[in-house]
């Protein structure tokens, strides 16, 4: 996620520490592992990558040389990890007559070497930047920064020495920080080579984004999305299996809702949780796909006692915003996301996604006991579902359309989840999806892409399912991704959404879920 | 100090670690004081002070303004300190969705201020540049920075919050580093007020430059230089009396000659004690000269005993460069010092300051009861001095000449100093030094303004030697001095000796001596 900027300062939220405490109890330790250099590096064009760039490997040791004033070196860890840093520094020369001072970039792919700092004029803050800016007044010593960053790449530049002296570098290390490891999973057998290789990247995108809570994505933006959370674990179901921290996660959304039973879009953990002042309509409604779909792993009667009132707060809020007719209508203090572009009109997709919401949550209603609220649940269920048949959808065309009558894909993915009409329906819909709307243009997130990609399996088109993995996650591969990014366009490969890459997120939770839908749809089959 | 580039890497030094021992024995405790800011600031034009820069005092509380991207305060404590800074950073709006990223400006004279490091193009380090780039990933924190700086202010520039939220900051602090404190040392009745200003600055000088050895100055180039430490201790004996420190230095010198015994010009004391591969031949001399002064302030038969035959070597060392007739030969692999100024010929500066140590190792030897040696060095001072009267004294001129035949002003402070003429003759020749070579050109240090300040004193020209002092430490006081200057030159007062005050030292230990000037020549017989 990383996305608008909404301000509400003046909004109150609730804190319930019983559910904080239950949340903090279910925080898991870290795992650190110790990564060693891999390789030196050297910046170099291949157009075939991602903006044009990539490292190639150089032939050298890294204390193979003594670095003066504005020579540089880039470090190649071999893969993506999340972690610390450290390295030993020394001098070698006359006495060290000065400061040593040095630039430390970190990057998750090669591209973001080939842009400055002091270039980037965008929107997102600046301080994202993984660049640092260090001063060591004593050598020999042991450089351990006390951040942590994302990143395969670490550029070390000397900005001075002193004519007397030069510096050497010697064994460069990475400590990981996850709460899992994929060392640890066996591997599913996955045949077909380049949906193993998808498999792969998805797992580590996962894993890299998995730490105290399901991070956002692990360079920047690091908080817990509740929309972002729902993909995570259903792709963690599927792998990870640490279930506590879907549990951690739920009971922190839970714990912080707005003195109008609000539960915020995300919430930040450090240094203790504090819900953000944004709101997304379907995020909110998402709180209740999460516990619908935790529940379906895990018995947990106790969550569900704790988490099925704010469940049906929720919803009851969401009700508010049904016309009498059926229809679901958006308001801008309480927009809906579906995708970061605003380029295609959203109205079906908020209908189809409350739909979706609404029937997940009856059948938590249903475990949860509520059964004098079920059938009021289903009588809107069925008006909405009504509303989209008679005034949504074109039977003439196959499509649904939007109250501006426009035929978007978001539309037809999101109204064959809800699960609109039949299996067969939904197949005819997505092949005149297939026909008609696509190929793909103006979406712009690997989130919207998965529900495209999830509408196919639905649908049962798993060949044109694949094929769409292929060429969208695939691609990113293609273009030298070791973890699958925030956000990609196969037809405008090299676009940062902010303008550089040194601020785009390259490891991106959203990203991950291959992982689920390879295992879902085409694994658990074969 | 910090001066020429030499480079001898291949000079092997002896470790003596019984003198090592000695000196760490003798490392004074800091003194370590929190002082509060005094107000803020606003770096404003003032074409009185130096660069035409001041800082304004600003009518505001530091926690009076939430702080954007692009904002910036200065803070100003009110004098220059040595010491470590820190400060409360909070912010206030939204939740913290980015890191706090900012930038911190360490400043001892406004004018540092208004100049950008990118722009510094200098030969020397720009890791001296006292500037800092700060990420900060969760607020509320207390920004406890680990380095030591030489300052009066602090800028601190927000480069980057977020549209979300602004920073607030609270609380600054400095925490000095010296190992004496003015605060508690009778400040002597000086009647002139203009006297008694340069006093207290060149106190402040002294006390900021002494930590755990006499460092050179403390922003920038921070070791234990030789030539300084003589004016240093001198100083020291008028006021703090913290003998300790100079024996703990003179062991530090003694304890690592080179192979053939000689004195390197300075030594580093971090991580361990290092001697510098630099040398300077009256460097190397004024070991004696420290000896010499520090023997007339304490009974220490134990140093004497120590050190003596390490005087000797350096004495007989200089000898081999002394000709048949007397005459002191230069070498470029062992330069004389005098001053940075290249712009005149300082032979007879050389040959004046052998006879100076000279005449004190005599002394020395006689307290180490070295007897059977003293004739000898007679003799060779005899040969000095008849060479300087005979060759390089004009008597129609009344002026000691160079060897390219050169009347310059260090000619004839050192000689008078060395007091090879009696000092009635001496007043003459200084009085013919004021009226055919004043105005001083061309001297570009305090250091060699405190030789011809003290010459005058030594000829007996009391009030043109009190009319130098203000002249020269009273301008940089004028011109904003709250310590004396690395360098200055009252005909150009803007002037940088690196191309820039941000690199420039404005505490420098050289420039303390009016302390020891006053309170020898002035206070003494009030």
């Amino acid at each position: 996620m990383a996305f608008t900027f909404q301000m509400n300062h003046s909004i109150k939220f609730n804190h319930d520490e019983e559910l904080l405490k239950k949340a903090e109890l279910l925080t898991p330790p870290l795992i650190n592992k110790e990564k060693k250099l891999v390789r030196l590096g050297e910046l170099t064009k291949d157009i075939t990558k991602f903006e044009g760039w990539t490292i190639k490997t150089l032939d050298m040791k890294i204390d193979d040389k003594e670095y003066k004033k504005d020579d540089s070196l880039i470090l190649d860890f071999g893969n993506h990890y999340v972690g610390r840093f450290a390295i030993d520094i020394n001098s070698v020369g006359s006495p060290m007559d000065a400061p040593l001072y040095i630039r430390l970039r970190f990057a998750e792919v090669a591209a973001e070497l080939s842009h400055e700092s002091e270039e980037y004029d965008g929107w997102l803050a600046r301080g994202w930047i993984q660049e640092e800016f260090i001063h060591l007044d004593e050598l020999p010593t042991l450089l351990s920064l006390p951040r942590r960053y994302a990143f395969r790449y670490v550029e070390i530049k000397v900005l001075d020495t002193s004519p007397k002296w030069s510096v050497v570098f010697s064994n460069p290390r990475l400590i990981t920080e996850s709460c899992v490891d994929s060392d640890n999973l066996p591997f599913p057998k996955i045949e077909d080579m380049e949906l193993a290789a998808i498999y792969q990247v998805g797992l580590k995108t996962l894993e890299d984004c998995m730490t105290d809570v399901f991070e956002d994505g692990p360079k920047r933006d690091r908080r817990l999305w509740l929309g972002d959370l729902r993909l995570q674990a259903l792709a963690n179901y599927e792998s990870f299996k640490q279930n506590d921290l879907v549990k951690r996660c739920l009971y922190l959304f839970g714990a912080m809702t707005t003195e109008d039973g609000r539960i915020s879009a995300n919430v930040f953990t450090k240094p203790y949780p504090i819900p953000d002042d944004t709101f997304l309509f379907e995020y909110s409604l998402f709180f209740i796909s999460v516990l619908h779909d935790y529940l379906a792993q895990e018995d947990d009667e106790e969550l569900l006692g704790d988490l099925y009132p704010i469940a049906k707060k929720q919803i009851n809020t969401s009700l508010t915003y049904i016309q009498e007719d059926g229809k679901v209508c958006a308001d801008e203090s309480y927009p809906v996301f579906v995708d970061w572009s605003t380029e295609f009109d959203k109205t079906t997709c908020l209908q189809a996604i409350m739909i979706y919401v609404l029937r997940q949550f009856i059948e938590l209603a249903q475990k949860a006991g509520d059964f004098g609220s079920t059938e009021y649940y289903e009588s809107v269920l069925d008006k909405l579902v009504n509303y989209s048949k008679n005034n949504l959808f074109d039977s003439e065309k196959n499509l649904f359309k939007t109250e501006k009558v426009e035929y978007n894909i978001a539309s037809q993915v999101w109204m064959v989840l809800a699960g609109v009409f039949p299996k067969e329906m939904n197949r005819k819909i997505m092949m005149t999806t297939i026909e008609k709307l696509f190929p793909i243009k103006n979406i712009a997130t690997p989130y919207m892409y998965h529900h495209v990609t999830e509408a196919l399996f639905v649908a049962g088109l798993k060949e044109e399912a694949t094929e769409l993995m292929k060429n969208y996650w695939g691609q990113m591969i293609r273009l030298g991704a070791d973890t699958f990014w925030e956000a990609f366009d196969p037809d405008k490969p090299d676009y940062s959404p902010y303008g550089s890459p040194i601020i785009s997120s390259y490891c991106h939770a959203w990203s991950c879920t291959p992982v689920y839908l390879i295992s879902k749809y085409l694994h658990r089959e074969e």
